[in-house]
């Protein structure tokens, strides 16, 4: 395979850039770029649980594609439109990755909303809505604290997750757009910085591949966290984050 | 009545910061702040006409209210819905005035998409939309100049718009939320900063008012177009924005 | 310009039939007739307030094509859908102007609804529905006090509604269609008859205008509520008029 | 049983009122009223017919309940919503039984829609559309006729419908609401005047009845088609109505 | 006319069977065969009554076409969308006939779903939902009666639904999908095996018919209940019927 | 952990039972039972393809839950609506995952729509609509050959999934319902029988887990692969199999 753009190495991520408090309305917001994608995530707190929910709090995420996130203006001149199927998978998939990062017994009777709104995509948007959204929960988290609504130690960890496919003969991490479109296998690997799994969700884009290559896609994935999780906890410096993590 | 938020006047509006290119995929990309409300606004271009136009082409606006947006999240913890009335009135008003800055029959047979995003909403979202979109507008037409696609001249100014109101005996422009709810009268004004009226909306939002209260806004909004232009242009001070003004 | 249709003139409204009780089952039923604009408007009283309302009632109004109600059948031989943007954007103008009109406070935690449907369509549609709604209004509203359900004096007075606009050199009162898709200028403005606004919607069909044709404008549709209010309270003759006007 | 409503015998009807040319946009368009029933139909011309079909034109039916038909609004406060499962079920019968009274085949690639607009309920609904609606599609016949868009011969007669029930051990034609509420079988019988059949449907309302119930209430519906088509044709009299009915 | 598929008499149904329990976890499932048509009907007992009931309970059906039951995939490669006019007005009359059939004051505050899928379809789809809704309805009702919800004779009787119609000179039962687009009349009668009629429903396909012909098909469906009763009764062996029937 | 269900061992699978030919009317048709889970899987061929696919054809999945699927009925006795967010999701799964299995380019402008439809969910029933659809994908590829539409050699290989999940302490295939609720981690994993990988997707369904749990799962997954392919290719006895397999 050719030299990847801006000749970023096979197991290189692209830099992140985190802002916070874009959204100065919303508990916490994180305007969140890697590469060229950029999304923009926010975590509203609201003082209802599901109706189905016997005890404790549940967390919910939207994905929204910006319908100017392309070259094109996704739809034509179509007014915009709700989630469509892609939108609906994504979202879920951001959803139960963040409720795995928390304890919902110790929200009380209430909801997180995770609003995505992707603004410009080159690939691996996803990812980006996770790693942006664990940033924003923590923000909404550390401000339930401090006005008392819950106590320290519920989050688990920040999430971390990047996708990993194979091009060519090469494993690539973190995957922009053309890489993506040429890849034979793309996988998702979504985890806690310290190594544990949350959600992993890929497979073959066009034949079946063999086994061995979801491993090694996995290792590739994993020791890209490290870097996610610094410039997540950059990005909260100012905030006394030990205080929300739970002591293990 | 009380001095007003940061000590403004009543007929100078809330400071103005536009930047432009903010999403980098879109023709035209601008984020606008006036005071506390923000809006990011996006133009695109799309190679298709509505079925019933005859000739020419159109332009066509949606306005969309982020759910984080204000204090609370809008609709709890409920999906994202489709535009409300409210939404669907304001977005007829935007796509109105922004066509009348145009000439729509020099554009060929393309639509030309004015996305509205209400980032944070604190008065006066649909004059900050309108102001931005012009300069959105101007973008996306200045890229389809040097792209060949239209000649130069079809735009016939920048847009300007801006509220004013009553609150108890002062006449106030450019309110803000909390001076919103609180005006007997409450005006919408677009038009050019030559002079030129576009459109005029507004009313008694309580017991109907004496008419002469008519004149005395719409001089106050008049007033302050020279302000916003300024500003529309500095944002624009890139951009060879005479050979897309119609010279007259 | 050429001649108006039947000879009339610049400054004359168009004549205006009312007919009350036309649907026998509504509190408040109106058949209006002004020229080939035809509108059944009809205001029935619900007992329940919207959620959202702390105290009082409330007012809001639907307004509706008839797919019959052009030379041709609107949407072809599609079945009828809900209401467009347009429609959207006239039934909140309706509501509002209909709720100036009136002492909510003093309702109760009741909605009146204002159902109107455009029988004939030959411009003017929206005011129409205004002036055959004021109407209305006040029927279900002396109903409503021979119930014994409200006191006196919850109206401030009759909500009067016309068109303005300059059509070549011309400016025009109550425009028909003919001469609304000529229109440069197309205002529509809506008061009480003794002059006080309370609302002013309208502007540049093409080009923006000079300011001046605005006022001018706005002094023609005023000087032609005198009419419109003589038709309403000829048809409200059988109606103990002044027990439900609030006394100033 | 008490007597009927006005001292109406079982096996007489309503009185029927029909004016043509209510809404003058329309190509036929009628206001009937039968009773404290009255239905608003037109019928309107469409140069397009379904896709699905082969050769000749179609017939459609709409069927709408206005909101303030009944002594209260129906769904409150509510906007209107499209048809409910009623409303479909009943538009459905009124498109069959027009569509056997007509030579589809000779209509040419067009599509007649019966618009029907319920402005009145006290029982018989559904058959007051469709004796309206024969009338509306007469008039809509002849002007295509007149027009040249087809020939004449057209129309196989005018369609009858009306309602028979059981009310205690009383048979009785055309049942008003009260009626309607307290009947234990309910039969609407559709035909030509010349006693044949185009639909029949009903039934038991609470328990299965006799059979024999079927026939005495069908022999009384049919004994009612002279007098409406007495009206029916009388309402047709300035129209040169033999030219579209096909000699037989 | 040329003989019938298989030859069959012109007064004789197509065989059928019945196999109850095809879904285990449904209160009462059936699964049946008419000839080529196959429906599975199940019934479900729900534990809340419809808001407007002001006592006792409801019985409620839902009709829907699976898209393969024909040799061609309904609606192309789109996504199944709901019920369209057709499969509203036939769940209508499933849901009629089946509440006609049982003491709907008995059931408590409960609802009975009927949900029928239509897996292959080859005429007279409706009456094979009806005769398989009242052996699923007989199962689900005796297992409230033995799950102490009900008591006994809560039900009238089985109910019995098919077709007639007139093809060519002849009279047929039970037309299958061939005969059925081939006839002038098409009539749908439903009733009990002791001959007491529920509904009747049909006409003319395409000219109107002379009335005889409807006692003549009516007197062909009536005489061919018994052969479906027996069908039902037999499906139904191991069930303690007799308890669940009303005594007369 | 204590027993599974009817003595099951960790690493077995629920015994399969695959009926082909269930719907005679579709191309290719499948009724599946794994343990107390029961799906039909249908197979249609629709001679278009989507709008964006420049050449070759396409497969798209639906999967629909039988609101009588469980022990209550799903939404009550609300009327069955569209796909929620989960059946999308899993709608999207089994379309990626058969796409992997067939050659799209072969197969000329066409669609393959595979309709599932759950009767009985008693866990796995995504596994299962998977391995069902492979077999009915088969049948309708055959059927293509034999009439010419394509050539052999299309399919990749039939495709297995299955679940693998963690209980206490125990690593178990194939979960039931009362297993998947306990269940810590929960993955699926569908590849070819020769070992092949298509799509893995699952995690944790509480609190985030070790990485080697999913090694370790994956191992128990892929070893059940061969009972399901048996199951599979002796429902696939009467078809000449090896032909519409591509030989590698």
């Amino acid at each position: 395979m050719s030299k990847r753009h801006l000749d970023r190495a096979n197991d290189v991520i692209r830099p992140i850039e985190i802002e916070t408090g874009f959204m100065r309305t919303a508990a916490g917001s994180v305007l969140y770029r890697a590469g060229g994608t950029r999304v923009l995530v926010n975590a509203s707190v609201v003082d209802e649980a599901p109706e189905w929910l016997e005890k404790g709090g549940w967390l919910t995420a939207e994905y929204h594609m910006h319908p100017c996130a392309g070259p094109r203006r996704q739809g034509g001149a179509k007014k915009r439109r709700g989630p469509d199927g892609r939108a609906t998978e994504i979202a879920r998939l951001i959803g139960r990755s963040l409720r795995a990062s928390i304890l919902l017994e110790e929200l009380g009777p209430r909801t997180i909303v995770i609003d995505c709104d992707v603004l410009e995509a080159d690939g691996g948007t996803r990812t980006a809505c996770i790693n942006a959204g664990s940033v924003a929960l923590a923000l909404a988290l550390e401000k339930m604290r401090l006005d008392g609504r819950i106590g320290g130690g519920v989050m688990r960890g920040l999430v971390c997750a990047i996708s990993a496919g194979k091009v060519g003969d090469s494993l690539l991490v973190d995957l922009d757009y053309q890489e993506d479109v040429r890849a034979e296998v793309d996988l998702n690997v979504i985890g806690l910085a310290t190594g544990e799994l949350i959600e992993i969700q890929g497979g073959a884009e066009g034949a079946p591949i063999p086994r061995t290559a979801l491993e090694a896609l996995t290792d590739l994935a994993f020791s890209s966290f490290s870097s996610i999780v610094d410039a997540q906890r950059q990005a909260l410096s100012g905030v006394s984050f030990d205080k929300i993590v739970r002591k293990t």
